[in-house]
């Protein structure tokens, strides 16, 4: 049976993911070799996920995979980048044969699923916690970035934000939902779906965009601080369940983490793009939230105006 | 004071190392968006340290930064690729100041060294843990890999071997060193130095390369599995410190690990080069130790060949 590092990569991390065309040495070096096609640039990315900070400790292994790979993929699609290959490092409390063996199918589905390939890693004994460093490939110069943003320009988001949140909340007890909806949300936050079907989208039309793993607020926020301007956006407008909406639980669309939806801002010449999206893929829609203003982040609840200037999403280290 | 993970990110993680041209967007977006020049392509690694398997718990941050590093720039050294940059995953178990004040300033000092920058990265909250993800150029298919070498081939090291080895177990207890050895053991182990030196040699003479991680056998074991030869070395001829002659403890040059030096195999008709390097460069030193032969992997003792083909350096998960 596999037990040591080396025989752990050659069980359960080699082929994953299909082959990718740019790569010209893959697994098993002491680097991977890529080639960047003429007119690309790669955007790179790292994110880590740590058990009982980044998901619970009783996560099922493939969750775990599946996860640790769509948060990267999630900035991808944020940078509007198609994904094409990655390097995982994982640390690992002990050799459990049947952990593995489902962390490498979550794995195996979800890098076929998105199409991006392994190429390369690091396995030790510690703590469990997932590393994984994503690159995807933009048109040079072609990558939207969080600093574009300008007065007058409309803010989106894409799917339903709170729901992770609701799930973790839901996991911990600290609220209980009816049962379909904490099977949805549970699922939301264990399986979040990186939005690369928006990539062609924010190319084309976005002029700054991040993905929102932290809340709306921290992230947008992050957009208004990039791009030096603020935003007006009304409560109302955003895209959440109704429960929420019955429970006035808006708190969980605004400031708690793991949605992976993404808030882009476009000029208002290309509101009839968002139309065109929502009547082409009803299922996967963009909702209009507000606009781009000169200064200040403000929330219209009803006739009041909330400062959501002086708060953040989720951080660390508070 | 600094305390969430932005804001540690802009006080401890910006502006670290030159600036690389090829970076179009650095620190601080989704991704960062990097160009590969014309001709090039790009060696990627990624390695992680974790406190208390990769270092001592109680190493000084500016040496766990250094080390994070060097573990992977010794990785680019082995595929003769020429650093470019890098991204940080870092956790922490609180916020400590006066800690991530050195660390910061011991990354920045080797990447400034090594002209590598960080452009990008990811602070959470957990056990000590760096993940460092290096990119470096190497000329289209002009790589060093594992699998080149052939029966003939002459095998060499850089370096001397065993004394982080000797460091470490020196730190543990289970060897008292003479006091500038210790010194100088406990250096090799906290602050390995890349042979980034060595990329031009490798790249216009070495058949295969790999830096020496896990110990020698370990590693040139990795070079004959992947290229499908033996060899045969002589323990005479391993270059080591006269103590480590003088107590017959030449198992710190084969199979302990860190000590970052790099072993090669080379055509005989480029043994000439060898010389050549030597005479140019006597403080850093290549030794031919033997000979690829096409099967087996033996230790020539004095009089007697001992089989190091079962026996591999450190490996987790034993």
């Amino acid at each position: 049976m596999a037990q040591d590092e080396f025989s752990i990569i050659r069980q359960y991390f080699h082929d994953v993911g299909p082959e990718c065309a740019d790569v010209r040495l893959g697994i098993g070096d002491d680097a991977a070799v890529i080639a960047v096609p003429d007119g690309m640039q790669l955007a790179v990315s790292i994110d880590t996920l740590i058990s009982g900070v980044h998901f619970p400790p009783d996560t099922a292994a493939a969750d775990v995979a599946a996860k640790a790979l769509a948060v990267n993929l999630s900035d991808l699609a944020a940078m509007a980048a198609t994904p094409s290959w990655f390097l995982l490092s994982i640390s690992l409390p002990g050799f459990d044969a049947d952990w593995l063996q489902q962390f490498s199918d979550g794995l195996r589905r979800s890098a076929e699923r998105y199409d991006v390939q392994l190429i390369g890693g690091d396995t030790c004994r510690g703590q469990l916690s997932i590393t994984v460093q994503i690159a995807g490939l933009v048109p040079a110069d072609g990558y939207v970035s969080r600093a574009g943003a300008s007065v007058g320009d409309l803010v989106l988001v894409s799917g339903q934000l709170g729901n992770a949140g609701l799930g973790l909340a839901h996991l911990q007890g600290s609220l209980e939902l009816p049962e379909e909806l904490a099977s949805r949300c549970v699922r939301a936050l264990n399986r979040p779906q990186p939005r690369l079907d928006l990539v062609d989208f924010l190319r084309n039309f976005a002029s700054a965009a991040i993905d929102i793993s932290d809340g709306l607020q921290g992230d947008l926020g992050h957009i208004l601080e990039a791009s030096g301007c603020g935003a007006r956006i009304e409560q109302g407008a955003l895209p959440v369940d109704p429960w929420i909406e019955q429970h006035d639980l808006y708190r969980y669309a605004l400031a708690s983490g793991d949605d992976y939806q993404i808030c882009c801002t476009l000029a208002p010449r290309h509101r009839g793009e968002v139309e065109n999206w929502n009547s082409q893929y009803p299922e996967r829609s963009l909702t209009i939230i507000g606009e781009v203003v000169d200064s200040g982040f403000l929330l219209r609840v009803g006739d009041e105006w909330i400062d959501l200037g002086n708060h953040g999403g989720f951080r660390h280290f508070e």
